[in-house]
């Protein structure tokens, strides 16, 4: 039986994306490119990255994403002042951030503190994926700097990552 | 070989929190109770349910939070301005969200929207976990209106939440 009067000061709106039966995507997310456009800046390349949005609440000052990296594939080499918080939950996957080379496995947390190089890389066989939250008002991607280029293609830990 | 030139100008931190290995959490995580002061009103009950913080980087907007609710165990029962994104990522539960009763399993996403009262609850007899990300400014929890109430415990599929 429903009563107008509490029910209308409810909200009656549970806001739910069930994750998918059989594969592994959310209902009614559709999977987009990494990126629309990603510049012609020195490793801005990408390959292999799908974008799933999955949350970006009206009034709420962040948003929620879901990237998947196939294998052999990688994220651009980009800094911004904004941070990720990346929370990894599909196979295993590698990460520069900064100087730093980061394994991630399964709920593994990483942070990328404002303006530290990153790049996201699946050198595995099966699918890499990780959740990462942003500030929904976010500053754009940008190229290394030559000093930051140079010191990280001279260490042979990060090499791998600058291309 | 380091090179002084490009390294002062690397951030060199990547923070993680590795997941740990053969127990439910993360190193250098300190699980705390749920509120250390969940007030008296109506409704702010709760049982079994621990707060892991995982991320509030300084400047950005957001947090993120991992909580776990014992079998036989509630969070209370609450509404704010702010916003819940949910995962779930480890067993099962259930939820109220405004008027809607919602089952989680891994991966299900779930908002709950401005002022739509909500409880997380695990019936089953596995430990149920979920992260969570709110904004970092945000508004108190504060018990139901007495119409919600009383709504939600006249609807014969909410009056189970609703104590």
């Amino acid at each position: 039986m429903r009563r107008a009067s509490g029910a209308a000061e409810l909200q009656s709106r549970a806001v739910t994306l069930p994750f998918g039966v059989g594969a592994f995507g959310w209902d009614g997310v559709a999977a987009t490119a990494y990126k629309q456009s990603h510049g012609a800046g020195r490793g801005m390349g990408w390959r292999g990255v799908s974008r799933h949005p999955l949350a970006a609440p009206p009034g709420a000052a962040f948003e929620l994403r879901y990237f998947e990296i196939a294998p052999g594939g990688y994220s651009s080499l980009e800094r911004h002042r904004h941070v990720h918080v990346v929370v990894a939950v599909r196979g295993r996957g590698r990460a520069l951030v900064g100087r730093a080379v980061v394994e991630l496995a399964p709920l593994d947390v990483v942070q990328t503190p404002p303006f530290a190089p990153h790049r996201w890389v699946n050198d595995g066989e099966e699918p890499f994926g990780f959740l990462c939250t942003v500030d929904a008002r976010r500053d754009r991607p940008q190229p290394l700097s030559d000093a930051e280029w140079e010191a990280l293609a001279a260490d042979p830990r990060t090499a791998p990552f600058v291309h």
